[in-house]
């Protein structure tokens, strides 16, 4: 049986690595505070000092992280994973993170015979806790063939996108196209507020139809009622917005609808929202409305 | 049975009264141009001359025309169906207009002891010819119990929101979240496109999760295929815009990405697009960006 090696054991990565446990692999484990993996070390999983002794001792290296500087510091930085890795061995980044660096980690993984993926998830903590994660991956089709039984433990919806940066480009359109739906979220919810209407009908009636969309549907009525608690963090999906319009800078490519979104969100990170929901984008509305 | 009204016969309103004839009723017609209603006098319409003749042999009169001005004229105009319409009947407009219009012809329809309801419609010319549309219905409760059963005969999704507008108020709402959600869809799939990824994958693995819209779903590989004809035409999801922006700004209410919006699709009709479908607003972004 092969040996999994899992780096980054927050809410996501540790649901996720769970699963992986829960199949019989043998897994080594680490994690910058090691307080958020004694959960992961009394289900079984092998405590390693830092990323390259988890390379060292395992065929599969998985990373769900922060920050693209984190990706880079775990992967790429002096106790980093490829420090440790063994020729012929895979490693998987499953943050969302920059495209370019996905393509750096992919070729410097190249030069010492390791096989390198891209692999950010979209479903949240629900889709961890489920292993319904959609997983879109960037890299070579035969190296996504060995991995994808590893894939299939933690998600439900998994696509090869294409070469190195391929997976992160595709979060990167699922970041835009949230963004800006958010936004119509927020308005369409405020407007009817203000109109007057009930917004749980109001969500129910256009929720069926051609304004429908994941997010009116599962966070509307949360903004109905009031709760503002993360299903996804304010700050990190800044984080994915700040990726995204750089690639698009680097690509040349304006994308006004999703630089107004950012900056509202940035708005929200600024008064104190950056720990609430993605949908607490709505309170920020209310204030630049005066409700 | 009771006699139906109905005025404006274009693409919605041909497909709507056909099911109201289809089940038995006699129904008498007035549409602008004569020549879009022989359809319906084919298949046992009465035609009459102008909206007043069409109310005085109605107890239910249907308006479903083009702009506010429009609804203005036939119902409140020298000609128009309250200059007609019978005590006790019934005035029903499924046009999408004006909120402030809807309670217009409420209080007039009320001076003359006639019931008026708003009831504009969402779902398009498919929803229409299907009898599948949502129906989201502004004015009194009593009113709407005694439409309900010919709404059902058009819609299976139909809601009562409240008094006069609030049927205008739940169609603003609805276009106030298709209008940035179609930013996002165009936005994606031109980020798609510069990074190199298949748009039809991408569609199919972010629109399944969190990412997910009926635009994205329905639209995005009509986009990916490069079939802009209309589902819905963009001069008339701007006159929609134009009338949710005008609502908003009487309630003091801002919209940023409705406005946004709102301009994106100023400028197709200015290069051109006024007769193509929403989802072109992809090819505006292509000129935009120089692809």
């Amino acid at each position: 049986m092969k040996r999994i090696g899992w780096i980054g054991t927050g809410v996501m990565g540790r649901s996720m690595c769970t699963h992986i446990l829960s199949k019989g692999y043998e897994v080594f484990i680490f994690n910058r505070s090691r307080s958020k993996a004694e959960y992961l070390i009394s289900e079984g999983a092998i405590w390693c000092s830092n990323p390259r002794e988890v390379a060292e001792k395992s065929d599969f290296v998985f990373t769900i992280v922060g920050y693209p500087a984190d990706v880079e510091e775990v992967i790429l930085g002096s106790d980093g994973v490829l420090t440790g890795a063994r020729e012929g061995s895979v490693l998987v980044d499953m943050t969302t993170s920059e495209p370019s660096l996905a393509l750096r980690i992919y070729e410097e993984s190249k030069a010492r015979s390791i096989d390198a993926l891209d692999a950010p998830v979209s479903g949240g903590d629900v889709g961890a806790r489920e292993a319904s994660l959609a997983i879109m991956v960037g890299g070579e089709r035969q190296t996504f063939d060995r991995v994808l039984p590893l894939f299939k433990c933690m998600g439900n919806n998994i696509a090869y996108m294409g070469s190195a940066g391929a997976g992160q480009h595709t979060k990167a359109c699922n970041q835009i196209h949230i963004a800006t739906t958010m936004i119509g979220v927020v308005e369409s919810l405020l407007y009817a507020h203000k109109a007057g209407l009930d917004m749980l009908e109001m969500i129910a009636v256009i929720g069926k139809g051609a304004a429908g969309s994941w997010s009116i549907n599962n966070y509307g009525p949360r903004i109905a009622q009031g709760n503002f608690e993360p299903g996804f963090f304010i700050k990190h999906f800044v984080k994915d917005m700040d990726i995204a319009l750089k690639e698009a800078r680097r690509m040349n490519l304006s994308l006004p609808g999703l630089a107004m979104a950012h900056q509202f969100y940035v708005s929200a990170m600024a008064i104190g929202l950056e720990n609430m929901g993605t949908h607490s984008l709505y309170k920020l509305f209310e204030k630049l409305n005066g409700v």
